[in-house]
């Protein structure tokens, strides 16, 4: 099977900067842009989405909270109503760009805090999925297998594909560790062997080392904010082509 | 000649209320709309062009400076090229909610300071031509008639749309005369035939009295932020229907 | 027992207006002044600074989580740190207007959402009497009589002021009845009833009518956004010094 | 006579870093802190103001037009009044940081397109100086020699801190050269020779090489968002030393 390599990109603002996006285009097959409201700005989605184009990369709008202060990292409080609204704004403004690039936006990926209330709260789930197929039903979403955001995309009629992380530990009941735990944090090798073990198994260990979880991954995550990032993100690129399996975006 | 009035809608924010679009909405033809730079949040752009489609008034994009503080009446210097990006982003958000309410945005009016800047400076004007081509080179641009924005439009085989003004006085020039000049913005009464003399004959009256002058418009922009002004603008559509000219949306 | 009478104001954003400020200022002795993180730019924070201090009304810092689009009635999900800054930063910024003005910030009072979390979480409460201490030990606050605000300012030695309302129901526990609960918004009569009640006997009568509730209330908390808020603001002072209650600021 | 080295701190936002303030505070005697218009945000406000008063450096508030997006580099046109209001907002707002560490806010720079307007168009300068007088009349003012800051502070008879460049090249009457100009911006040797021939005999040889320059400066700018600008900023301050100039911040 396929497996599909996602990263967060697009990410500074104004004169500031976040991670090596070109470098990470040349090793992943999706690219999760930020549309403008925890980070990005007009001129670096364009940039992104004229990169992403150029290295034949899928755009997906990254969409998060209204809260450049906090990057969409702190979970705001609003009706579902709202949120639907928000998301909206934010696939419109990327597919903007992604058009003057050549393509267009190809799936929805929420960010943040918004991921993961959306993928524990059934209501705000139903937001994101609602502005999507506002927008084009025809996209798809990203988010982790046996969510809320899973749900209520089966309920919508979206495709969803499901998204699993390389350098983060699950517990035995599938879901990721929490951080502040020991081992949740995969160093480079563990995190290479993890990708390899989600894409050719559909397994990874778990967190207290007692035995494997499924892991229904069709994409990974990878992140390119540090050179350590992207070495790491390199290196699972390379494992996989070397197990033979085939790294190419979803659909 | 049919004659289109258009009118600035959407342009509250948040908490915050501003004119009465839904009075607005059954005189004009052509709703401008806020795109969230310099007023309009997502909300109020699903429901703005939710209300104009319903009435079947065409939906436009408002596009301002990013300067919610300053309503968008402040020039904020920039390059081309960054305008350029501000503009684009702003039509696809707008877009999105045109889609969702069933329709499309169908043209593109700069509001505030960037109408005047754009109007101006031929490098501002292409950097909102670009933008506008970048999106859909079908959209028509709406400005004021002889200004860099038609050249810029004319340059770019973009369908440009003159527009005049039923309360502001003219100079002798065919520009509109500074606020501050005695007899620069009309009455009621005066208002409604400059309305009437531009719909039939193509021109209006000097701010100095002096005589008439050329008005090249296809469109008449009428305000609805006061109730007495969306009385105005309502004796206006009257006026028009009543010498006969049809009240329609260019194109 | 001398009652303070507090009221939002300087909730306007650049074009926009809300409420009577001029009006209200006439009525109240404390004026609760937003900041610029839920509503107030630096032009309304001076014009109401002055006004305020013009009429002899108490200024006090109306603090918010940083979001103009939701007017601070969204919780923004911070840590206690962060949320400090945030309204420290907020004091001094309308410090320096109430300065221009010939005062200074006499007190904090927390805004929306930040009033009920901070009310409910203590160390949101800690976080928002840390930004007040580190600004001056001497400034009092504002806030629900027995709420987590008040434990901790009693146990950072600051002084409170409870805040009782003349316009919602309170249920046999002394907390306001939800917004949605029948008979949970009183008219303007039961109003001017209950501001008296609290006011002369510390009480005010249950939202399901059983029987009388205590409200440590050393100021009511009255509304200026629609000319009939300002009204009943009116018929409160009015019946409150009909009844031989001096309306006054605290300290 | 001795010397003042100061340079922009404090200029990350959210998540975003710029430069290395640590590194700067430990050559620098002046830090002009950004106030959370052009960058800054509460906590990275604290965290400077604190870092400053542990290293003994002079606080002063980087005031710049509202714009993060552009990071204050863009002109905003904005009435003088509005503009005075806003550099209030932001001293205010920084001077509680100061307060909470220890110190206060000792003087005023404005920042990038404010830096320039208001050295350019008196009445700006008059706007910024208003500011400060509002605030503290004791406050310095930081700015070009010879600008119309310099005379609206005389005018104001407000301190006024004349500032030059080690890294940038004059022209003849004593401005800076264009950035674009060859020459204009100067390699690490030239400009620690630069700052000695400014603090030894107020003078700098022009851009064109045809001579020497009178350049009235008690304070030389120094950057700090490479690590190339902070080695230079450091071989400046050590051929200071050398040569014997006491570098000590101004009053």
């Amino acid at each position: 099977m396929p497996l599909d390599l996602n990263s967060d990109l697009g990410e500074g603002f104004g004169p500031w900067k976040m991670g090596d996006d070109a470098a990470m285009l040349d090793i992943v097959t999706s690219a999760n842009i930020a549309c403008g409201f925890h980070a990005g700005d007009p001129s670096i989605m364009r940039r992104t989405c004229g990169l992403a184009v150029e290295k034949g990369v899928r755009i997906g709008a990254h969409v998060g909270y209204r809260d450049l202060a906090g990057f969409g990292r702190r979970e705001v409080t609003m009706v579902p109503a709202e949120l639907c609204d928000e998301v909206l704004y934010q696939i419109g403004s990327l597919d903007a760009f992604a058009k003057a690039a050549g393509d267009r936006v190809r799936y929805v990926k929420p960010h943040g805090a918004l991921y993961h209330s959306a993928s524990r709260d059934r209501q705000l789930a139903d937001a994101v999925l609602g502005a999507l197929v506002d927008y084009d039903p025809e996209l798809a979403l990203l988010g982790p297998a046996g969510s809320q955001l899973e749900q209520a995309a089966e309920a919508a009629k979206v495709r969803f594909v499901g998204e699993g992380f390389a350098d983060r530990a699950y517990t035995p009941a599938g879901t990721l560790a929490a951080r502040g735990l020991p081992g949740a944090v995969l160093g480079t090798n563990e995190a290479v062997t993890q990708a390899v073990s989600i894409a050719m198994s559909g397994t990874a260990r778990t967190v207290d080392g007692s035995g494997e979880v499924a892991v229904r991954a069709a994409s990974i995550c990878v992140h390119g904010d540090t050179p350590a990032a992207v070495e790491m993100a390199r290196l699972i690129r390379t494992a996989l082509d070397e197990v033979g399996v085939p790294v190419e975006s979803f659909g």
